[in-house]
């Protein structure tokens, strides 16, 4: 194999596959990128049994002699980040040695067998959905907060992403909230869904572009679903099992309703995060009265206690949450003002819009209400 | 105590004491700042028993009632920093809790015993030495990279400072090289010298500023040193002993030199760096011929060669040194070239200027001749 390439197109594959090199593997092999060229171009290639990233390199390059080679993904990319920007770069391999080129520097590395490296799998997008790609990072953005990230159950570490009519429904949950995102599509689809695991919608949005007109396909199979975007695939394996029936917790139901600047609200609730350490898990208790909410947290480092006004409509309520879980809520949402709907102290809160096109649940946490009157 | 600040002032004061706060003490005391307000302002002052640091606050601030406290330093910089910035924060102690409050917030933290605080050291100024604030902070930048960061030699942790006639001159050593940089000072002073722990200077030169107009005071005693700059005291305590006898290794002696392009130089280097890891200490080597450097590493990773262009004088030469060594010395140098004056491949290589503003000793690495010939 011989090529040559400009190096921001060839760092700029290489950065778009790494997401996918296994680090800490007992296959060696999962560590390299697999490279291939041919006549449509060139090819970069990672893989980590589970995530697998496919990029064409088409511009600015050149294939001289057919072949692929398989070398260590984190020295690659070291030396091409750092190899001198004139001219074009080089890449040759014998069998043994890739050695690396430009005007002033040879670098050689050893090649790894690249028949060893494993095949993505192949999925078929014949029927897949298309979405815009800023529409589908912000999605993940705004709900994947809320994917558990230990493994102790493993449905948790996913989303759900479900296809019906002509809307796209994220959902994660860790046990203690829930995040509910809808986005429209362009047309009907017939309904599919799939958990895909948060590290692969992670990564995925490392790898969206902010710009709304340009596009990513979603194929769902069974075991794999695949994003294809620019001249991106993404392959990643499917969480299995049937997701948590999240429509039974849902409820429009409440009692109290607080409407509140979303601004104001999160300076609020950041002051109240400071005096929380890991160890020590104390709610914020909201006392919610006609026109202001008062705030009062009580650790063992320190107390807070603060008043904001708010919109109240229905009963007067006290009711404590990990502020954590408001503010990354609260974070997530755009609009200037937001909507607080709750029953009791002890059933769940739910931050959402008229439209429901995002539902935050938020599960309470018990305190002695007596520790915190005035 | 009841103080008033403006948020900025008293959050500047904290940040500066905080470089002094102790972590991870079997005395609590120690990871507090302890606050004292008189006629003449407000004072914080952090102490980990080796490292002092005080510093006034004497505008924008208002002492309604003296007195002085001790607050825990993380939880007390955390609220400062995040309580809302409308209007002066007030500060109310009442000999068991601290109340900090601001328009819509208010905060209550625990008092710890203010007669706990150990007292910083007092240190006389009388026959201090001065030197801008900008001159001693590259004086440190560009020789502290030298200093050992492992405790088994405790005086390698330090670097010693010496005064002599009318220049600063500040080395470091790390048994594998030596720096040394001196610089003017306005008039001539009394000889004197110490061993500050390189922990201390990282410390103060983060404090200082990068204005050439103001000024440093350093006063010099037996087992402490004190730096006063702006609003600020600096204490720390010195390293015992005496310090190795450096001038017996230097020299102006050589059989090679070369001047080369600092810039290119460096650039060449780091494409070195990039191949070695931790655990395999490969020797950069320099194979010098008039007017042409070859340069070549081989790690188990891979291999690098290339050519650089050189003027020598004197006799042809194969070296080898640790890349990470020569970058280090070359990225702590302004001059635009450079030049490297050595002897033989098992003598030490120096880079500096014809005045000795700054001298670099580097020893070189053994290597096999015969794996480098091409």
């Amino acid at each position: 194999m011989i090529i040559k390439s400009e190096r921001e197109v060839l760092l700029n594959a290489i950065n778009s596959v790494s997401k996918a090199v296994a680090s800490r593997t007992t296959m060696p092999i999962l560590e390299c990128i697999l490279i291939t060229a041919d006549l449509s171009g060139i090819k970069l290639t990672a893989y980590d049994n589970d995530l697998g990233i496919e990029t064409r390199i088409t511009e600015k390059c050149e294939v001289i002699e057919e072949g692929r080679t398989a070398v260590e993904a984190r020295i690659f990319s070291d030396i091409v980040r750092k190899i001198e920007n004139e001219g074009d770069i080089k890449l040759e391999t014998n069998g043994s040695i890739v050695k690396i080129t430009s005007m002033n520097s040879e670098f050689k590395l050893q090649e790894r067998d690249a028949d060893q490296f494993p095949m993505l799998p192949v999925i078929d997008n014949a029927d897949s959905v298309i979405v815009s790609q800023f529409r589908f990072k912000e999605l993940i953005k705004d709900t994947i907060f809320s994917v558990a990230t230990n493994d102790s159950n493993k449905m948790m570490t996913g989303e759900l992403l479900e296809i019906y009519g002509s809307n796209l429904r994220a959902t994660s949950l860790d046990g203690h909230r829930i995040s509910i995102r809808t986005i429209p599509l362009d047309k009907e689809y017939t309904p599919r869904s799939a958990i895909v695991p948060g590290k692969t919608l992670n990564e995925i949005s490392k790898l969206l572009s902010d710009d709304a007109e340009t596009i990513v396909e979603l194929s769902f199979e069974n075991n794999n679903i695949m994003f294809r975007f620019n001249e991106t695939i993404m392959t990643s394996r499917l969480i299995d099992g049937e997701y948590f029936r999240i429509d039974s917790m849902l409820s429009n139901d409440y009692d109290t309703r607080v409407t509140v600047n979303k601004k104001d609200f999160i300076e609020y609730v950041e002051r109240a995060v400071i005096l929380i350490r890991e160890t020590d898990k104390k709610p914020l208790v909201m006392n919610i009265t006609d026109r202001v909410m008062n705030l009062k947290i009580n650790t063992f480092l320190a107390s807070y206690n603060s008043n904001i006004l708010v919109n109240k409509t229905g009963n007067d309520l006290m009711i404590g949450f990990n502020p954590r879980f408001l503010l990354d809520a609260l974070k997530a949402i755009d609009d200037e003002e937001v909507s607080l709907y709750m029953t009791s102290p002890k059933a769940p809160c739910f931050i959402r819009d008229e439209e429901n096109t995002y539902i935050y649940l938020i599960l309470p946490i018990n305190f002695n209400p007596s520790a915190y009157d005035n």
